[in-house]
This record gives C-alpha cells, structure tokens and sequence, in this order.
C-alpha cells in the first residue's frame, strides 16, 4: 500500500474567488510522481476554529497532510498559532528560524515584531528550507507547514520531499478521442470489469463545438497498463 | 447573516494532478458577487463512500452544498447514486430526463443503456436545465449536482443561480505595493484592530524577483470600505 496524502489550502482568497489556486495541482503531480496516494483536497478560511478542526480531521486519517498559506507576517497569518494548537503544544520565536529570517536583512531594526512571527515555531517541529524567501515552514508530525505564494511553496515542495518515503509510482496512459463518451461507456466498462487493479476513467471535453473525450488508465502496474493500452485503442 | 456554501469537486483526475480544477474558482466568484459566502472546497475521489460522507458532513452545515462531477455516462461517474445514498432515497430512469436526453438524438439507438444512467436522477430532486449538452443536472434539498466539464459546469451554474436566494454582495477594494508584507504588517494589523467588520487581507507575491503585496479589504459596507481604502493608501 502506498503512503496517502491530504493537502489543506488555507486562506479566504481562494474562497472568494480572488485567487485561483495552482498549489494543489503542483504537489499532486508531485505527489503522484512519487507513489503518495492523494486522497484529498479541502479549502478553509482564514480562522483558527476552521484549520484545527480539519487537521484535527485530516492527520489522523491520512499518512500527510500538507498545508499552504497564512505563515508570513501580517496578523490574518494564523496557521502556525492553528497547528500547534491543533497539537496541543506551545509556539514561541524559536533561535535558528530567527537567525534564518535575520539573515535577509542587514539593518537589525528591519526584523520587526510582525517579521518575528515568522520564525514562531510550534514546540516539537522540523524546519522547512525556503531558498526564496527564507522564512521556513515546518514539519510536525505528519503535517508540513508551507507558504501559500506558490514560488515558494513549489520551493518548499523540493525542501520536503526527498525526505519523506514514496511508494510504487502510479502511471497513467490516455487515448484520446473524438467522440462524446456515451459513445463508448459500454466496451469502457467491460474493460474496467476485467481489469479491476486499474483503475480506468473517462474525461470528456467541448472543444470549438466538438465534444470529445480522453481515456485515461492508471496503475502501479506497466505491465497491466499495456495491455489496457491496446483495448483503448481498439475502442477508439 | 449571508446564506453560506461549499463545494465538493469529485473526481480522481483532480487529484492525481491530471487536471487542474477551474469550477472551484469560477462558481466562488459567481457566489461572491451575490452575497452566498463560500466556506469551504473539498475534493474527493470517485468512491461512493467518500462522496456520501463528504455531501453528509456539508449538507447539514451550509445553507447550500454544489457538486461538481461524476454525473456522465460511464462506469465512473457515481454522483448521482451518490447523492441518493446520502439522502436515503431511491433512484431510477426518470420520464423528463429521459425526454431530455432523447431530444439529442436522430436514431432512438444512441440513447444506449449507459448513456440512459444519464437520465437516473434521485426521487425527489428538480433538474438543472444544461443547454450545452443536454443531460442535465439536479437539485435534491440543498444540494445542487453539476456537471465536470467546464463549459457544462458553468452553463449548470448560470441556469441554478438565479433561482437561490443571495444576501449582501461581498465588496472588497485593493491596493498592490511594491514592498513585503512585512513592511507593512504593523500598520496593516492596527487598521485591522480599528475595523473589525473589514476583513483585511494581505497577499504576497513574487514577480521578477521583486517582492510585492496586494493589499485586500473586504466588506459588505461600502462606506466602511471606503474608509479602509483611503488608509490603505496612506500606508503604501
């Protein structure tokens, strides 16, 4: 069995429709690169009731929960506060990410008390690297903390994964085809029926007044995969 | 107080990172411009389980719960069972729908036994007319059953909308700087401090190597949002 995932994206933008989120879609190609099953993505706003009750829901179900947004500086930046409490455990100003963030600056007085939240570390948890801005995320427990600005969590991303384990890589193959999918939902289910450990799906689509549809087969399995292949291309 | 509502996208494509979802973002604008406040996203996969405990925990906690996928024809696309196991109701071909369908083709063959599952609509609900592609969606309760696609997914929305009932439109202004957020963050959290009915929100971004922020406030109260506004300016 492979390792499963959850990402939660945090923050009242992507509910207001403000901001369109690319976050979640970057770490689940990683994600499935590297055989991390992601069985869920959930959206909550800015409030601490809201984030501790779904980590709360998601780190025990799940063997990783990755999060985004609300670790800068500014006061609607509560994931930290959300996590530690979610953990029951202290947070304060912890001496390496103060040193970290310290070194982005060369008058001392620019590390103000707003930036100093930044370097506010839940007791217990591992830093996340940031290249690009330095201000770390964390790790505690299954659930890794990053910045919702996606040049930096894509640079987070890279940070966290190498160091967690991966399992069997789903692989995909898809056909696609030029025919609305009722045209083919029958022969589509038969192979489905007869090959039940891939997992067989149907994605149409409307293109300049042409509803089409790619069939996309994914498996563990190359072997497997490439005998599905050769039946969807014979539907087609 | 506002009606409220989530979205629950369904589908294994999302999360292998295959697709990038757009409905989320497009419905949430849509809500927000007529005062429905979007609370929560989550996305699941295409099992029965998971979809039926997802609409369970959303239906009873938002005045209004809107499906996005799984309502086509083929093997995969459960929604509509789904949704009538969640309920508890039955689900069965139904005359309108069937009528509907019908209305797409010449030869009465091509309405085929899998392309019918399009017409198995749960007792009870009312259809959401889809003038893209016919087979349409449904409303059972407060839980509205779209289509995947997009072009489908936003002509579903379009023909739902107008008959729910909205509150106060969301406003919101916005300022963007060309400097962190932490140069800002101090100010920001005592304008926040003197207006605790604006949200304020600030939203770092990384463009050509040069930090800058957008500076969000957001308000049903245009005059207070004005007021914001100008010490918005003042703070830049």
């Amino acid at each position: 069995m492979n390792p499963t995932a959850a990402i939660l994206l945090i923050g009242d933008e992507i509910l207001s429709g403000r901001t369109q989120d690319t976050n979640g879609n970057h770490l689940a190609k990683r994600l499935t690169d590297m055989g991390i099953d992601l069985r869920e993505i959930r959206v909550v706003p800015d409030e601490q009731g809201r984030i501790v009750a779904a980590v709360n829901a998601l780190k025990g179900r799940y063997t990783h929960v990755f999060t985004s947004g609300g670790i800068g500086p500014t006061h609607d930046d509560i994931t930290a506060d959300a996590i530690a409490a979610a953990f029951g455990v202290g947070i304060d100003v912890r001496e390496d990410a103060r040193a970290i963030l310290a070194s982005n600056y060369t008058d001392p007085e620019d590390l103000n008390g707003m930036r100093l939240r930044m370097a506010r570390i839940p007791d217990g948890a591992t830093l996340i690297d940031n290249p690009v801005s330095r201000a770390p995320g964390f790790s505690l427990g299954n659930v890794h903390v990053m910045a919702g600005v996606p040049a930096v969590f894509t640079a987070m991303v890279e940070s966290l994964l190498p160091g967690l384990i991966g399992g069997a890589p789903m692989r995909s193959v898809s056909v696609r085809i030029e025919q609305p999918e009722g045209q083919v939902a029958e022969p589509l289910a038969a192979l489905a029926k007869a090959f039940p450990d891939v997992s067989i799906g149907s994605y149409p689509f409307v293109q300049n007044g042409v509803f089409g549809t790619n069939l996309v087969a994914r498996s563990t399995d190359e072997t497997l995969l490439k005998q599905v292949e050769a039946h969807l291309l014979t539907i087609c």
